[in-house]
């Protein structure tokens, strides 16, 4: 708990607060299946679900068992694996449905319905008294089994707050674990979300989990805002796969809230095995991890302008919030291209274990900034000139009388090597 | 002005939104040339400049011209090409980069020093009364040549309130054009912009201008919730490059923006021209588009699942927040997979200009659904199936008597084809 000495821990002034207490519903398996490229093999399936399992997740939903006949053979293999995280499948309100689900050994049903009248309009064409009706009737077969239920609306924000409340405190009062909210086309904003979240959480007892669709980029501050305002559970998938452009990634989060409360996102969940993560997933769906993908993204650790290389040189925390210690990564100073600094460069001299003054770095720093504006440059481009510089000075070997560095550049400019073979060609 | 009638419009109790009149500080040849893959030759500034002038940014940011020699040559070419949008460079708060900068011929400077404990320790080590000074004399010194300034600080949320507050109240009383907020670091999350922005508002008379990096994935959430509170000017880049992992990207402001207030939007950018943008810098860094770009990403329109397929066909708002045809795209309903359903099928049918009842789609969607369980599928597999299925109904010739399909997968499943070349193979 370092809440009075971090400022981006919890808001004091939030006394509802989850932000230190968060969990995550992995749906990697559900929400990542519906993305365009996801074909996952029942071995595939069961390699990521032990993977998230590994990771830490609390839980892990899964493809509705009525979506193929394979699909619920696929939900009860992983059932079957004895994982720590609790399964979920996620299905649609219906007694067809969770009469297949609760036969498939999930610790508990995710159920879901349009609530907005788009949805109520154009895809199941019901009104909130049918959707009232159904869901007590699936809540209760489902609670019967002695498993976990959540129910949630769809399209929340585009939904009547009127309806949306009177369905939720109806089944708060049957006794859900949890009720859901989803912005199921990406349109939420963080205080939108955070008055929906704050409002719901006095009308019902039981926890809250939200959903956030990705569409215009706003998933993971919802996800912060809504845990700010009292919710507890998150949807997220691995790099955030799902319909369209996703949802709220498992990776992004865990940046996220480490900002928040580092302690508690370090002892549950293990961080350094993100990266393999994302790789396996990013490999099972082929698409590359996106350059800027916060944490694992090539780049995400490199720092290039001088003024940052210079400071990141003195304290890593000047230009980084994020340890990549903490993921298993390191960082990298940027160092062979014109907005390189004095201070970059006198780093690489010492790494190549080469003696130049102050004056003399300035000097060569200068040379190389000349060719970094002619073209790109690389690490060896940058190791030739100081080595070929550092000979010059040894083999003259007397009292250098040279211009002074007017100083002018040393600041603007330093760099992190891509020292990552692949940070130069990211594409392939 | 479409407040009364959208719920995703300026928030009505916001009286300082600038949610429908901000402007775009466009910094790619700027803060994303400090990206790791950056090197963009005077002739690829050039090409980029005159790009995103013709797609209606407000202002084009430059490197400082102190950076390199080329840095200055660029930044004076550049000054010279009579765009639209006002060009401005971003130099530290230094008499000696300032009397560089207002010979380019720049429309205006862009200042900047570090104010948070860290990068007064750690970078250029000077105290709160040495930056006012600093600040005064290049702020008079800018504003004596008749071009416009801003002073911002950076790192400001681990800047101490007081001598923010402190020293934006002395720069706005000198006359500064803009102040900036810069979440250097990428740790604010949205209702910390939204305290600092409002708070700041209350201090100083001119326009505020914020600057957010997206280390833990809220730039384009911070950027939204600033203009929320009345800031008016947001810092973006071409798909955010930059530092570490960047800044807000343009694209996906663009896509926050558009639910807001659609009309203003549309009347300023040219939004149909931000795919080539993207491809363009894209191309001049060597990365890729991210598969969950914001609106460019290749599957941002595709739709699977059974019930989004299913309403995205009777009305596409049901799960779109954007429309495709707003950026020049299309949207995709992929079908060629298990999760698909009846709906799609029936599309496809339609397409493919064939003719089967309802009962007939749903049999040879569970024909699909089946194939789909064992293998990946590609759109010429499911024409297939669909054709064969035809030839027999058609041979047979007789009135059939088929089981009737359950209905129960009927919902679960659709999908949009990645007709798209690229979309199965995005990874290269």
């Amino acid at each position: 708990m370092s809440v009075p000495s971090n400022p981006y821990g919890p808001n004091p002034s939030d006394f509802l607060s989850n932000v230190n207490k968060f969990e995550v519903i992995e749906s990697t398996l559900r929400e990542g299946e519906q993305f365009a490229n996801a074909f996952f093999t029942t071995e595939k399936k069961i390699e990521i679900a032990k993977a998230l399992d590994d990771f830490g997740v609390d839980y892990i939903e899964l493809t509705s068992p009525v979506a193929s006949e394979q699909s619920r053979r696929d939900c009860e293999a992983i059932c079957k694996l004895g994982l720590k995280a609790k399964i979920l499948t996620h299905i649609r309100c219906h007694m067809d449905d969770a009469r297949v689900a609760v036969e498939t050994g999930v610790d508990g049903v995710d159920v879901v319905i349009g609530t907005s009248q788009f949805l109520r309009q154009y895809s199941h064409g019901k009104d909130m008294n049918y959707i009232a009706q159904s869901a007590i009737e699936v809540i209760e077969f489902v609670k019967s089994k002695g498993i976990e239920i959540r129910f949630s609306s769809e399209d929340s924000f585009r939904s009547d707050i009127v309806d949306l409340l009177n369905i939720y405190r109806t089944v708060d009062k049957i006794g859900v674990n949890r009720v859901g909210i989803a912005d199921t086309v990406g349109c939420a904003n963080p205080r939108q979300v955070y008055e929906l979240v704050k409002t719901l959480k006095s009308v019902v007892s039981c926890d809250i989990e939200c959903h956030f669709h990705n569409d215009t980029g706003c998933a993971i501050a919802n996800a912060y805002t809504a845990l700010e305002a009292g919710a507890k559970l998150i949807d997220v998938s691995v790099l955030g796969i799902g319909e369209r452009n996703g949802i709220t990634p498992l990776g992004a989060l865990m940046a996220r809230m480490i900002t928040a409360d580092r302690d508690y996102v370090l002892s549950k969940y293990k961080l350094h095995k993100l990266r393999d993560l994302e790789n396996l997933v990013a490999d099972a769906v082929q698409i590359n991890i996106p350059f800027n993908n916060p944490i694992t993204g090539f780049c995400a650790f490199t720092h290039k302008a001088g003024i940052h290389a210079k400071a990141i040189l003195a304290n890593p925390s000047t230009y980084e919030i994020l340890n990549p210690n903490d993921f298993g990564l390191t960082r990298y100073i940027h160092f062979a291209n014109r907005l390189t600094g004095w201070n970059a460069i006198k780093s690489r001299v010492e790494q190549l274990n080469l003696h130049l003054t102050d004056d003399q770095v300035k000097d060569v720093t200068n040379k190389i900034k000349k060719l970094g504006d002619v073209r790109q440059l690389n690490i060896d481009d940058v190791d030739s000139i100081i080595k070929d510089f550092h000979a010059e000075q040894s083999t003259a070997n007397t009292p250098l009388l040279k211009p002074v560095s007017n100083g002018k550049e040393e600041d603007v400019a330093e760099q992190e090597a891509a020292e990552e073979p692949s940070a130069k060609k990211q594409k392939v």
